[in-house]
């Protein structure tokens, strides 16, 4: 089964990043807004209950993450995603870090890039045209977030959650 | 905001669900298949506290729910709805009583009859071809779901995991 870590933003944020996705993105209807912590993996029904515990080791070490939405941006040329910048804090940084490291399943892809995805699957003259209409009006919201999901995927694409973890330690 | 409590049964039983699902069921991608436990309600930020911790103390109350998806079945005429009927044992009455007198939030609209729906919004027509069809296909499956969930809904229709809830006691 494939899994992965995120973080959901607050309803306001996920509202407003919907706003552009259900234009935009094709993953709309397949999850509702997140920052990925640990992109898709496979595990086995054995693997997730350790995998499951060492998230939930790491949760209580970390505070509720404070995140700053600072712009919108785009990974292109790379892949022709507009994203919500989430500035990168040392918290998150290390949380992305200690996920990778205790896990250790597979090496991550990208660096990573804490961020949003608004718009994804463009042809390059669509997201030049809307790139540009967004990287206008901006975003800069800030906020904490309590908690991570570690989400599993059904064969339609979409992900449910399998366990939540509060984040209730001091780092 | 709006909440409510869910029950997501196997990965295996979603997949086949949503089979059927992508077809026939408009709220298809805005939640994954799911038992309800509770209907939607609303609570402000203040009150979902209390909500979590009084679902927490239930969830460490019961075992594993044993389900099993039965037959395929219908609401209709009271609503054109399909859904794999769950045999409601004890155990998941009990469950929902102490959910619903526990929280006592709003009285329920309906007996509780444990389902996954699998098709609504149909017409009278379109119901009964495909009530036709899908009830001699029916559906014989049994397995055991050893968490629920605490959901809310965005603006836009779509359900996010607040907070999961495993089941811990022997109930």
């Amino acid at each position: 089964m494939k899994y992965g870590i995120v973080a959901f933003p607050s309803k306001r944020l996920q509202d407003l990043a919907n706003t552009y996705r259900k234009r935009y993105d094709s993953h709309y209807s397949k999850i509702t807004p997140h920052i990925t912590l640990k992109e898709a993996f496979e595990a086995d029904d054995h693997e997730i209950n350790r995998i499951s515990q060492t998230v939930a080791s790491i949760a209580q070490n970390y505070g509720p993450l404070a995140i700053h939405a600072s712009r919108i941006s785009s990974f292109f040329p790379t892949t022709n995603v507009i994203y919500f910048k989430i500035e990168p804090t040392e918290q998150l940084k290390n949380l992305h870090e200690d996920i990778q490291q205790q896990l250790n399943i597979g090496q991550p892809k990208h660096v990573f890039i804490p961020h949003i995805t608004i718009a994804q699957d463009l042809t390059e003259t669509e997201h030049g045209d809307i790139f540009g209409q967004l990287r206008m009006v901006g975003v800069d919201e800030q906020e904490t977030i309590d908690r991570i999901h570690l989400v599993y995927q059904l064969e339609d694409g979409s992900w449910t959650t399998y366990e939540t973890f509060r984040l209730t330690g001091a780092k």
